[in-house]
């Protein structure tokens, strides 16, 4: 163990350390090459007896763990959705862990829990949602579709679930589009509907959920005695950016009293661009909605922004309060802990307002549109090779695309292809893709967001592309 | 928005700002006074258009945020349990923050998947925990108890529930001490069983659950119909770190094919010392247990080391491998997303492994045991103290008490005079107590486990105990 001196002696070496990964973290793969457990095996089975010294545990650190990182801020990382930071959120991130606050009421850390309600009410504004919504940050878009769920189920059983548990006729039914994300199957899970009483609608051809569809069902499911709980619209999903017509389906979630839950876990953040306004029309009709900072607007992993119109009944689903957690304050403040599933909670607010701050809405602005002109960019360089296919619409920085030689057109076929081109492209270690399959088309997914992606590192990328797609023998 | 020569140059100077914070930290109040909404009335109502200096920022960190914070870290925290970090720790954390990985899959971050598998089988080693154990790490100790119970929940009916959802039988019943923590409280309600399903059994009169009545109990509801699910017992309950009796709960679990849930949240990281092995006996009998390692082994907060038996059961519980999941590498290696609700993980493993180097198991060991000897020497002061009472045994670091001056004899009037007493305490700034109520006893809890609190802050702490309580009217 280390004292202070110590500590502030390798605290000044960590920072130059950072300050040269990032300088250099264009030059390392940005997915290692490297078996399964080959790491795990390099490690002692024992634990160390007595203590060690900081400057060998760094040193391998840098040895055997660095290697072995997938590097999610590389600006040559294009593959699933970035977990995008910066750097006034790494010093906020500094501050947090220093402080080591437990926010989980506003006694153990009032300052917390009235800056989390702050820029809460910033990201509100920011984005264009409703004032009558509240909001909080949960550590994932996975748990805050969970709440959601969650409350929809307290809320439209009078709180009876929580108190007596499921009845006979307890039969809800979730609705989202084929495309919605997987973490609604998780939640449906969960919050033990069963995986069969969620109900994947049909999308178009664009993969946006079809409303006549989702009308169609809950019709249906009325007249079999079910009892529709919540629809989960995306914008944005994960295959192909796709999002559904929030204004159709809030109307049809009114007439039938069913909970709408929007998830733009990934897309919400281009909300603070005016011209992406349009599509949260319709959003005073959602019940419920979260984005993930920590996923396009440079706020580190974990962040996720969940707004609710009901606070009341987002707190009686999950509030306990044990003789223990009482305090004199009680009812007058939020206790951030009474609004999800955690007790504990850590002092998240201060990295988003770090964040907000040094970038100033401008700031982010400008990031945001530079990312979605790089994917049109790529888009255009797609569209205008006779060899690769463009699949989706670019709605915001993700383009969905494949390696089509005019030699192939067996789907199946083509589908091995790309998933080879696929594996080739990332064994190169020079850029990360990932992939997701659109209608039954094997798709390489390539999403222009992280924080330090320039043109360069898109031109670069491409012409990896190509060479790999012309190296493949077919 | 700050570039990498900027935030290189206010890294270092956040780094000298946390040193003297650490250096300074015995001065601050440790729980601010003031009133609810001063900090939030205070922070502008809209975000800046344009970006503001670091320095802007930091500064205002330091003149509104940081006098509005409770200081979880100083060593005259006695209040909850603590959530103690420490100098390597927080080395790591920057590193994780740096990183900024996304550890969901093993593919996304092998090194940190690895380096998680090889802790937490250090963790079981140093604790003695069975090898057959699965480790993995959560945010809270709340979530693990909730995947416990989700798990249990399937395991116990074919994986049924996910699947299709509750039936008119279902009717399970939870147990736990009338002292277990109000996190079962929740799990049981999200887990949509209902919370007058959750049983709590009577303790003896050292608060630990009592086996006969649990016994009792399970056969009630079995000729009642009802299922008998899950056992919690608990391993230093939040009251008074009483310790229900794990192998006589264990065969009772087992003789009832009852799912058994070890929460030792806090007093688990006690386990690294031989002479409190004897708390686990029976523990093969146990499906899961989950200690903190962010509560009582220098580990910041977030970090929940939960371990479960059947590692194929959790699994199955959570996992849903849509296709922008899948990878070349799925089922060889562990992909932690699958053993909890979240997707996205943060990369934990890191800070526990410069913790457990740079302390050594004797160094963890040593400090616990300074933490248990202040509490034996709070304990002797309360004792030869007439007007002082101990109210419960201290079994590792928490003192449970309270005033009792000779001529109040009244339960009620004794109970007024002790919130009044906690009030006054924490009105000082000085140190900060937290409180619990013991079979209608208000009651005042101390814990030594801060990880700077040294005997002059104990000794101090008692000193202003005693002055607060001689100046009390009565």
């Amino acid at each position: 163990m280390i004292n202070l001196d110590e500590f502030k002696i390798q605290a000044h070496k960590f920072v130059d350390w950072i300050a040269d990964y990032y300088n250099d973290i264009d030059k390392y793969p940005v997915r290692p090459a490297i078996e399964p457990y080959r790491i795990y095996e390099s490690l002692p089975v024992k634990p160390p007896e007595s203590g060690e010294p900081v400057d060998k545990i760094f040193e391998e650190f840098k040895k055997i763990i660095l290697p072995g990182m997938t590097h999610w801020q590389s600006p040559n990382f294009f593959a699933y959705f970035p977990a995008n930071s910066s750097f006034p959120s790494l010093l906020a991130e500094m501050l947090t862990a220093a402080l080591g606050a437990q926010c989980m009421k506003w006694e153990t850390s009032p300052a917390a829990t009235e800056l989390e309600e702050a820029v809460m009410n910033w990201l509100k504004k920011m984005t264009g949602l409703p004032e009558n919504f509240h909001g909080v940050i949960q550590d994932t878009a996975s748990t805050s579709t969970l709440c959601a769920l969650l409350t929809a189920r307290e809320q439209k059983t009078g709180f009876r679930i929580n108190d007596e548990g499921f009845k006979t006729a307890d039969v809800f039914r979730v609705y989202c589009s084929a495309e919605a994300h997987s973490s609604v199957d998780k939640a449906v899970k969960i919050a033990g509907f069963g995986i069969k009483n969620l109900v994947r609608i049909e999308t178009d051809k664009e993969y946006r959920l079809m409303a006549t569809g989702l009308e169609k069902m809950i019709k249906k499911d009325i007249d079999q005695g079910k009892k529709p709980l919540c629809v989960v619209a995306t914008l944005g999903t994960t295959s192909s950016t796709a999002t559904d017509p929030v204004k159709e389906i809030g109307n049809i979630c009114k007439k039938y009293d069913v909970w709408l839950h929007i998830d733009a876990a990934y897309a919400g953040s281009a909300l603070i661009l005016p011209e992406y306004r349009g599509l949260i029309k319709g959003i005073e009709l959602a019940d419920s909605f979260v984005f993930n900072p920590h996923k396009w607007l440079f706020t580190n992993f974990d962040c996720s922004a969940y707004f609710v119109k009901d606070k009341k009944a987002l707190v009686n689903t999950f509030q306990v309060v044990p003789e223990y957690l009482k305090s004199a304050d009680y009812g007058r403040v939020n206790d951030y802990c009474d609004w999800g599933i955690q007790l504990g909670r850590r002092f998240r607010a201060l990295k988003l307002w770090f964040v907000i701050r040094s970038f100033g809405i401008k700031g982010l602005q400008e990031k945001l549109r530079k990312h979605i002109f790089l994917a049109r960019y790529v888009e255009e360089k797609v569209r205008s090779d006779n060899n690769f296919e463009l699949l989706a619409p670019v709605n915001f920085n993700l383009i969905c695309f494949r390696f089509k030689p005019a030699k192939v057109t067996d789907i199946e076929e083509l589908n091995e292809l790309n998933m080879k081109l696929l594996q080739k492209i990332n064994n190169t270690g020079k850029i990360y893709l990932s992939h997701t399959i659109l209608k039954g088309v094997y798709t390489l997914r390539m999403v222009t967001g992280q924080t330090n992606t320039e043109q360069m590192h898109v031109d670069r990328a491409w012409k990896i592309i190509q060479e790999q797609a012309a190296s493949l023998k077919f």
